[in-house]
Parts: structure tokens; C-alpha cells; sequence
């Protein structure tokens, strides 16, 4: 039986320690990230695992296995919080693993390898905005260039935070390697779902297929041009929120036959403005700035929806008379969960709901050194990166049954 | 022949006296204003017209006609500008009735009425914005509330602007009238075409249809919720702004069908915006706030479009899981252009070009009191309101001569 009593604990624990207000905060590297490590790490000597923190702060908590030099298996997630962020956003996978290990080792259950849970820094990184930094970090995948960001709120560059929380800079300016990919046999992480879809599905779990890719048109830009609401008539206008209108609709229409061929897409402009020093009710918009963030399991998927928009951006622009600028787009691309582990999952869990991860997690990392990566979704109402997530233990407790009957019968 | 080098003069005497760097200020009820209704009036005294000021500052200067008693034909234009505006928005009316009456007399024309040429105060009214400030008031249609009405810069009341220029808050106070509809027998208005349509057309002018309306939905919200732009699916999204570009994409196709039909209308959304303090590249945006700008010499066409909008909006918010709030939308009617004036404009110009007025002017105002009244627009390059206008005094001369053409043989 799932021991919920005991990642209970971990929770009320975490939240009494880093509760401001209404919401979380555990800043990448700050005070709030530390206590989350400080009660885990804790919670696993008791547990008597085998501790150890590397260079840049990610705590590996290690139940031996039979042959300790064999591959061994990392459960992981981030402690880490958004500001006034939820209390189970990375901290579930964190109590999942170790509520796991504490079930094995009440079984007495040897594994034949070890397996370790690991608490992995600054994976939101708000404030110093670099992603997955205590995963990317560990695997020596970090520009050094990265040492000299500062954090947004205070200024202090990344490289004098790690040294104030006793860690080491140079293993990112060295992009030494904390890992190595061959020794670890697998990467498996359990998180909250970030979306409704559980909810709506009514389902505890889901396996997840892949995290999304990202191509994001951060900044795009039309240019027309200001002209009198009243007195120019249309076919001399060049509306750039007419023709942004016309590009994003068209976008929409292509979404519509993605979907109805059955392809994994969202897309979002969440972002679309007018210059509020320039525009007026009765003047036609010479300038819009707007985003377009195309996400997809597929990387062929997002590259096809990108061609379409610069395609359709210049047969616009012709047709509104307007130009698009629409920069160079940012990419991430996507990370396929392993497929022997997704089917396992599906097959144990008695429940073949699997569904695509839409924000990005550590597992991508893992995935993209070659690390066969899987991971389990639990149901959350209302979001995450605010404080009204909410996932029920009994949730939770499905996935950590789910990872236990994993792990007891790990495929080789 | 035109007598275009007494024009050219005061637009000369005009530049001089009210240039401010790059552009002209004439702020309504301001120096700017005074100093060029000053250079009228002098010009209309060495012309022999006969002059008065009434009490809230228009200026009228009348050409007597051979029946003092009848109804007379005023031709109206005003002198004031927006900030850093052009030379000729407003003041090439005034100058082309007091050329028009100028040659009239070296005729030695004897008009069977009264012509008058009415220098009207504060039409744009910047500071106020109070629309039509000088006609409104002279019909008595203003409410007594725009006295209290502060200018934008220095937080001067109406009341004690006028005051302060020498003028009579009581005659709004009062809603005094002080021109009487049944003894005017016309109102011509000559004006600078503040679109590019003339300079696309090759015409030096153009004989005005109609005012058009306006039907303004100032600030419509769409209201949807803000959610991770990745892991919220389709489905699961109430996403302000892919419902707002479907509602303008609607819009649009609606534009189309209305000028396949050669309904007269212009529809522009000049600010469309998500919230800068709550939007972000990777979240879908819960708000957008956006204008929609209806114009048209029909009211028809105008409440048709209004219509068609609310309906949309209410089957988009449906589809798409959002709600929107339209607010309640401004109106100015339309107003059209006598039809036997135009007629009679257009037989003379030997050019039958009619267009439709976008921007609002005093005939709109003559034309709601029930004078017939009619307009004449000039070729003028780079749109109005800006520094940047440019009449050419062939075309100014055009338009002059037509209307002393129109004078010498008034229909009765």
C-alpha cells in the first residue's frame, strides 16, 4: 500500500517552511529552495539512504542496489518554486521518489542496481531565466556564459549565487560533466499535470508520451502604416491589425486540419499589441507586436506549422500591403518519453491514458543525452505556477503505486 | 481667375504667425486661434466686407447682398489646428471663401443675398474635446456641461477660456442661439481631403457626398483565462486572443460582403491590446481590450454592422469559451450633402467625382439643423493632422473657382 502519511509530512513540512502569504516561493538557489533540500534530505538520512550533494546543489538520496556499479536508475524533479507558486510543482516527484524507496525498503527489497532519488536545482529558474539549469548544469550542457546572468530581482550574478550557497561556478565554467549518461539506466519523473486534462478525463494519472518541442516567434512585428479611421478607405490601408488578424486567423484554420489529422499542436499567441504611444480609436494601427508559440511532440509537426506562417505572412503582407518582421524564432526541440518505459507504465498501470506534456521538465534533459526517460502525470486542479494547485494524496498515491510496481519488476 | 496670390498670401501671413517648430498651433480659444482669425478679419476689413465677431468668437464676414432680409449663404471653415498640426486643415476653407468673396466683388457681383464667410472657432477642439465647439455652440446644441469641461494641458475650465479670450460663456450657459436655420439658405464648406483618395485618383477635387457617421465600440473586452500556453490543450482554452481575432477576421468578411454590395463603410480596430502586466509569450492571454470604429454615410449600413458585430461576438464567445464585453458604443449620425447642391457642384466642377467625408466637419452641424448644405474637398498630399500636409494652390484655385462659380449663379 502507497505510504501517504509519510509524503504528507513532506508537504506540510514544505509548506510551513516556505509559505509567503497567499502562495510558495523557492527561489532557484535562494533560501526557500534550500529548506525544500534541507527537509528532504532529512526525510532521507532518517530513511537511511545513502546522501551525497553535487557541485552545483542537486542532492542524489540513493538506496543501494545488489551491483553498485551497474547503471542505476534516477528518479527525479525540481524543489524549486515560481513566485507564489504551488506547493506540489516539482516537490511531488521529489516525495514521490522517496516515498517509493521508503515503501521498498520496508518490503526489504534489494534492487539490482541502486536507485536514486534527486532533488534537482533551479529547474524554473525564474529569476535567473535559464532553463533547466541544475539538470543542464549536472551534464556539463551549460554555456559558462550562463555565470554571468543576474538574477532579475536582485541583481546578483548566478555565479556569486552559487558561491554564496557554497557551491562550485567553475563546474559550469569548466562544463564538467556530475553524470554520466552511460551509467544510468534510466530517468523516470513523476509531476503534477500543469493542464486540466486529467481533470477533465477524470482520470488519478497519466503516462506521458514526450515533452512538447517549442518554437516560439517571441517578438513579431507587422509595419503599416497610421492613417485616419474615417478617411482612408480601404484599399489605400495598410492595417497592421488587420493583417495581423488575417495571419493569426489563417494560423487558427491551419491548427483546424493539424488536429483533424490527428497531429500533436497548440498554439498561442499570448501576447498582441498595438503601440499604446501611437495607436488611437480612429487611427488605423501602423505598428502590432505579437508572439506565436507552436508546440508539438513532433518536431516535423512544428517545423510544418512555422513554414505555413512565414508563407502565409508574406502572401499577407502583399495582400494588406503591411510588412511582417517576424525575427527568428526560438526553438527547444521535443524530447520523446522511451517507448518500452511508456508501455510498461501503460501496462501496469491498467489505465492506457497517455498524453503529451505541453511545458517542459527535466526529463527533456535526460532524454536528450540519450538517457531512456519516462514519466507519470498526477491529476491537479486549477493550474500550476499558482497557488490554488491542488492535487489530492489520493492522486498521488496512484502514481507512487505506479513507480513502486515499476521499479519492483524494472525491465531490463 | 482665380486669385490665387491673395490665398497664398494669407496661408504666408498664417505660417508666420502661427508656426511652432515643425508644425502650426492654433489651439482652440488659445493665441494660435486668435492670431489667425485676426489675420482674417483684417483682410476681410481691407476687402470692404462687412464684419462682426459673435459673442463666443466666431467671426462672419459678410459680402451684403441685394436683399439684406433674405435668407443668406454662409461659407464656413475653421481656423484652429491640433498640436503640431498643417497649415491648411481648417484655414484653406476660410481663405477660399474670403478669395471667392474678393473676386466677387472685382466682378462687381451684387449676390441677390447676404454671402457670408464664418471663421469658426474650435472645430478640432484638441484641448477640449468637445466636437464642434464653435457651430454646436452657435445652434445653442451644446450642453451647458462642456463650460466645466478642463483643457487637457493647463486644466483652464471652457468657461474661463472664454472668458479670458473676451468672450461670453452665458450664450452656452443659456444654450442661446445665435444663428437662426430658416434665414440661412446654404452652408458651403471647403476642406483639405485628410485621405489619400484624390492624390490616388489624380483629381484635384472632389465634391463631398456625405459626412460619414461613426459607431464606436471604444473599448470592448474579451474576457477569457489565462492558462500555460503548452499544457493546455484546444479544447480546454478560453483564449481572449484567438476569440477576438476570430470576432475581427468575422468583421472583415463582413466588410467584404458590404462592399460587394457598394455599401459605403470603413471599419478599423486602431488599438487592440492584451494586458502588459498579466500577458506573457508562454500563457494563453484571459484579456484583450479592442476598438472597432464603424463608419458610413449610412446609418443603416452603420447599425447593420453594429448588429452583425454584437451577434458574432455572442456565437464566437460560445465557441471559443469566453465572454465579451462590448460596452456601450458612441454615435454620431451621418450627414449627407444636399442632393440638389451636389448636383449642381458637380455639373460645374466638368468632373463628376463624389466621395464620402471620413472626419467629421462643421457641415455635419449645418446639415443636423436642417441647411442644406455641401462641401468641396481638395487634393492634399500625406494625410492631415500633421505637419506634413500639402495642398498645391493649382488645386486650392480649382476649388475657389468652382465655388464662385456656384455663387454667380446660386439655385434658389
Amino acid at each position: 500500500m502507497p505510504n501517504t502519511a509519510f509524503a504528507a509530512s513532506l508537504f506540510d513540512a514544505l509548506d510551513r517552511a516556505t509559505r509567503e502569504g497567499r502562495g510558495i516561493v523557492r527561489a532557484s538557489y535562494g533560501p526557500g529552495e534550500q529548506a525544500a533540500h534541507d527537509i528532504m534530505h532529512a526525510a532521507a538520512l532518517e530513511l537511511g539512504l545513502a546522501c551525497r550533494v553535487d557541485p552545483i546543489g542537486n542532492l542524489m538520496m540513493t538506496l543501494p542496489g545488489r551491483d553498485r556499479s551497474a547503471p542505476g536508475i534516477i528518479i527525479g524533479s525540481h524543489l524549486d518554486s515560481v513566485p507564489q507558486g504551488g506547493n506540489f510543482d516539482g516537490a511531488a516527484g521529489v516525495a514521490a521518489g522517496l516515498a517509493a524507496l521508503a515503501r521498498l525498503r520496508n518490503m526489504g527489497f534489494v534492487p539490482s542496481c541502486d536507485i536514486t532519488v534527486m532533488a534537482i536545482r533551479a529547474e524554473e529558474s525564474v529569476w535567473f531565466d535559464i532553463p533547466y539549469l541544475g539538470s543542464a548544469g549536472a551534464f556539463g550542457l551549460l554555456d559558462p556564459a550562463v555565470l554571468e546572468v543576474r538574477r532579475s530581482d536582485n541583481g546578483v550574478m548566478l555565479a556569486d549565487s552559487l558561491r554564496a550557497a557554497g557551491f562550485d561556478r567553475d563546474t559550469l565554467a569548466m562544463q564538467r560533466s556530475l553524470l554520466e549518461p552511460a551509467s544510468i539506466a534510466a530517468y523516470l519523473e513523476v509531476h503534477i499535470e500543469q493542464g486540466p486534462v486529467l481533470v477533465e478525463e477524470a482520470l488519478p494519472i497519466a503516462v506521458v508520451s514526450g515533452i512538447r518541442g517549442c518554437l516560439r516567434f517571441r517578438a513579431a512585428r507587422c509595419h503599416g502604416v497610421y492613417a485616419h479611421s474615417g478617411a482612408v478607405p480601404r484599399r489605400y490601408r495598410s492595417d497592421a491589425v488587420a493583417a495581423t488578424v488575417a495571419l493569426l486567423h489563417h494560423m487558427q484554420l491551419h491548427w483546424d486540419k493539424a488536429e483533424a489529422r490527428g497531429d500533436d499542436l497548440v498554439m498561442t499567441s499570448g501576447e498582441f499589441f498595438t503601440d499604446p504611444a501611437m495607436h488611437g480609436a480612429s487611427r488605423v494601427a501602423g505598428d502590432v507586436q505579437f508572439v506565436l508559440d507552436i508546440r508539438s511532440t513532433s518536431d516535423t509537426v512544428m517545423q510544418d506549422v512555422a513554414a505555413e506562417f512565414r508563407r502565409a505572412a508574406a502572401h499577407i503582407a502583399t495582400e494588406y500591403r503591411v510588412t511582417f518582421d517576424l525575427g527568428v524564432g526560438s526553438y527547444s526541440p521535443p524530447a520523446m518519453m522511451d517507448a518500452g518505459l511508456r508501455q510498461r507504465l501503460l501496462s501496469l498501470s491498467g489505465q492506457p491514458f497517455e498524453m503529451a506534456s505541453g511545458a517542459g521538465h527535466d526529463a527533456a534533459i535526460f532524454a536528450k543525452v540519450g538517457i531512456r526517460s519516462a514519466m507519470i502525470f498526477i491529476r491537479n486542479r486549477n493550474g500550476s505556477h499558482n497557488p490554488d494547485e491542488a492535487m489530492a494524496m489520493a492522486d498521488f498515491a496512484v502514481a507512487e503505486d505506479l513507480l513502486v510496481r515499476l521499479l519492483l519488476d524494472f525491465p531490463s
